[in-house]
């Protein structure tokens, strides 16, 4: 049970990187949605591979076909099945990494787990299990979008060194985002990163970045107390994407440093509302959206998956020299935007639908 | 059902600051481990308020009294009922704050939420309601010890600017952490945070700070692929304890700034096993515990109550300043040390349980 | 996990039956209902022992007490506490059961389960767990009643072979089942059923019996396709009360004898609404309501605590005969009429709650 | 996520009677298990429509195929994604029953709940969405019967009023279930049944019936206490199945009718372990399984949807006469058979697993 997630908005995500497709089951999306597949592939693509030479070379057009929950047009409130076909397996690139686990992936841990060689590839700890997500987190976001006009932008914020200047987190939007390769929307920053990313490639090495992300117009209300705060919702939700090691909220590492006299968000009024002066609180106060921006950051290590030459041991513990073979990305953050995106709009739907449940109106 | 945490080892938490008590009842405890109040008494008067001058002054024992689940001092496997009473209530103390929110406290959240004045105090968003989750971790540290050898320990890194060397993660002990009211087992360091949050304190204002905890002796194979992973779990409670602001494992945040062949950690023999000689991954791979120790750290901002005046506005929208009243941490690590142990503790017991399933051994 | 029940609405119970005491956590309850003790107490006091010559003569008052949850009379949103102690146990009387394990009871079964001797009397497979279930579902009942007009009326229909004639569905109310002590409504087949229990006691033998169900005022529209069905989650909730055999809605197992012609409830209009002539599908379509009254019954076996002697073998597989003492029902049906009816409530309260999230208004 | 079934071994199922197919997602199947399509297919070819003359003529062949999980024909523990396409649908026989909801089906129900016209067809109310469950239970079913020996025998019990003579439970088989075409392992009652059924299909009408299973060699300990008893579990999965209307275990409604001293199974030593001398328990007490033969009846209401005209009222309430068009079954219990021997090795798998968690063994 543990390729579900939601408790309302509940998304089932199956498939291996190297079987027949991968998919989602998204159970508990409301009925009356006006849905297709064209308001899910855009960010399938902005997702797939082959998009860049950022990227891995792996071609696969990534087309999503919606098997059910919908008809003509509109989700029907029954489970929506989504599904992916692969089409660029190479299994055979794997096979020296049987025998061989690739130092800081999941070959050797998936092998203690399950006690069987899983499938070449990476099986569920491949980025392609990611397709399920950004599947199910559209249809999520245009939930979130027509009901509430809430959107969620995201960018690359930092590779390796190389780190953004501060964005307007109030006006960015995905074509800005979009306007380069790396989806870091400072154009000469921008520029920087793309080069690192192609040095690290053709060295044989990998870069690592963080992921910056906005979630605006969110209602106050959001996020339950106790263990399923919207922090805490965030938090498991972005640390569930494959090479994360970091997550952090509003003021983050760097509220630990400063007093409550200077970090506390003074309440002003805004329009009809309370508003912040200041949003060190990152849009949410005991676990709860405060009405301001959520804005938070995910910490993404280099690709374990490297070809530099790497003195590891094989299963056996006998001393060996690993070569990666194999296509993969010298830097994940330019195609984990989508993925970014995606989870918010998970969690941000699914304590959506929970705080339904308080609202005034009864059934019918 | 935002008050339960876990799958199998399931934790309800109940109670607010000011009524009768909190407690937490354990669902999914195994049977046969032996059990009593003294047991789970030692890290209660670690969270517990007024242990020193560092901490608040409300004067709370926090006996805890099992009522339910232990029988002749072994556990029956059925649910496991938790309370401590309060004793140092006192209401008014929180009645100009009825009408003005707190500026980055949970008054107005809560109150969005829910349209209902929260208990004074705080109610389920005060730091008493962890009591619940530090009673129920300490048992599963009693499972999690008896049946693994699993040891967890946290100690107070940094507290504001003031940060520790990096202590001895193999050998740490709690005895170490504990020889200074403020946690931190280095001996100068210690004294320096006493110092900067006793002149807060004095300044009426607040600190933030740091926890590293580190889990040793957690076999490999911990932690479910995809959304449940042993890092998406860890984050999510640790980002439930109030006032959390970021986690990082392993490398953290550093880690997005390296280069995948330094990044990665090369497998060695060590013993039966196969150990890394490096340990950015934090002792987790694709999700799932491979041995090494796990080690993360969670930022705390400073607390939101401060008896500084604060210009904001009340409820309604009109400029007030608010001087708070009642009894308050300037800075919550030194307590929240515990917390964060229990947590992981929680962690780490539901994650050894799913990982049961996969056994070898049939039942019976 | 498995003394929780319910999605949203999410009751754990604790407690056995000769500790401390009993008890339940409810999480998941809207805030702003007015509830306080007595609100609770009528259908614990309907449930409590020795409220009758029919009943166990184990004395004990069944006083509930509301820990947290509650603030000036009114519901907080946040996990309610009830508690209610033990004071008359007398586990002595258990003593010669823990070698020989009672024929038709939990004994053996939870030594198979847990390797472990449960508390005397029963442990959590005593009826006196089910005090917890009776609390939350008063306070579900409440918020059925106030938001909805829903109520729900459980009767003793059939005792042994004595068998009520047929109740007015639509008007039988809880003062006319209370007339007698028996809970059954029709006052000679009362009579005849007390004798019969009486005798039975005499005998130091015991008797089963049926209970009819009807909730009233139902929405339609309740009830989630596929594997949460009404109807299943209250075959699910009446099964897990103790003694409790079969479980039937509307035409029941009488249904699958008849044609489809004669069990298709044709439409009507009746007011605003569509409604049916006939009622056989017990107020549930394809799983969810349709505004009649939802009807079932449920079977109970004879206790098979009795003092008769009985031929049986001990744990150890000698031959004995066992000679139960301690105190028990010579007839569960006339306690067990408020537990059906508030595991009735606690369905309808999570099925209420999980519809309202498709409930057209957005939040705020 | 009222899609999903069962805790550890979690089933999602998919998909709509006329839309692109149907299927499940299988999250926590243990890995290393053989595992392939023809492991699936026959408890599929056995719940298909067109088998024979008793079942409608829909012409679907439900050839499942495995999407992922599987790995040169091993389980991974990884989801397992399960497909069934659609090929004869006939959305166009379904139009009148879009303005006239009919009676005793879901179609009015839907309309209620999701306030959007269901998929023609039924929808998710549709039998068809049952393949999902029986290609999941096949292999739940692989599992139990691998590693425990379980198997799982259900029949044609009843069909209106003709019933069955009592079989020899310890030893029917699916081979003398499947002599005849409506399961009934009598064979002169079986015609008998078969003519009833073809006399209704020709009337026009339709039939109800019960079907009974058995489950042996099940291990004492399987159920879990309080409100996940075996049997509750058991009454939800048989309630969930389209047109049930009651479940009993055991002595069932008749036991209500027993004294204790008659009820009760007394305790014998039967090899290693204990067993009953009678088995009114049906094999289970206090909610967990005591080693004897797991025994539950269903029932099975006539099916809705007859061609004889039916005098009722359209959506707007206005008088009309409907009749019917569309495949039906005139009878669903013989096809109804795998679908509940399916529902209980879900059930069962689940608890297998849950009490595995209590297993001596740790982990490694």
């Amino acid at each position: 049970m543990s390729s579900s997630f939601g408790t309302l908005f509940r998304v089932t995500t199956f498939g291996e990187s190297h079987g027949h497709g991968v998919g989602a089951a998204v159970d508990g999306c409301p009925p009356g949605i006006s849905l297709n597949e064209t308001d899910i592939q855009p960010q399938l693509d902005r997702r797939r591979p082959a998009q860049s030479k950022l990227t891995t070379s792996r071609e696969e057009a990534d087309r999503v076909a919606i098997l059910s929950g919908v008809d003509n047009g509109m989700t029907l409130g029954t489970p929506i099945a989504l599904m992916v076909k692969n089409t660029d397996q190479r299994p055979g690139d794997y096979r020296q990494m049987r025998s061989i686990p690739r130092p800081s992936h999941a070959d050797y841990t998936y092998q203690m787990k399950y006690g069987i060689q899983a499938l070449s590839g990476g099986g569920r700890a491949s980025a392609r299990e990611t397709i399920g997500r950004v599947a199910a987190g559209a249809i999520a976001e245009k939930f979130l979008s027509e009901q509430y006009g809430i959107d969620i932008i995201a960018w690359v914020n930092t590779v390796s060194t190389i780190e953004a200047p501060p964005v307007d987190m109030l006006n960015i939007g995905r074509n800005d985002v979009d306007q380069s390769a790396v989806r870091c929307p400072d154009a000469s920053t921008a520029e920087k990163m793309i080069a690192a990313i192609e040095n690290a490639k053709d060295a044989g090495d990998s870069l690592g970045g963080i992921i910056t992300c906005v979630c605006r117009n969110v209602p106050a209300g959001l996020g339950e107390p106790v263990f399923d705060k919207a922090e805490a919702m965030l938090a498991r939700a972005m640390l569930s994407i494959p090479a994360t090691k970091g997550f952090e909220i509003g003021s983050g590492f760097a509220g630990a440093r400063m007093r409550g006299s200077e970090h506390n968000d003074a309440f002003v009024k805004k329009g009809a509302r309370l508003g912040t002066t200041t949003n060190n609180s990152g849009g949410v106060q005991g676990g709860i959206s405060n009405g301001e921006p959520i804005i938070f950051r995910v910490a993404f290590k280099p690709p374990a998956t490297i070809s530099l030459p790497q003195k590891t041991v094989d299963f056996k513990g006998e001393d060996t020299v690993l070569e990666a073979k194999g296509r993969h990305d010298p830097c994940v953050v330019p195609r984990a935007v989508p993925i970014v995106e995606s989870m918010a709009a998970l969690v941000l739907v699914d304590l959506t639908l929970r705080q339904k449940i308080r609202a005034n109106e009864t059934i019918q």
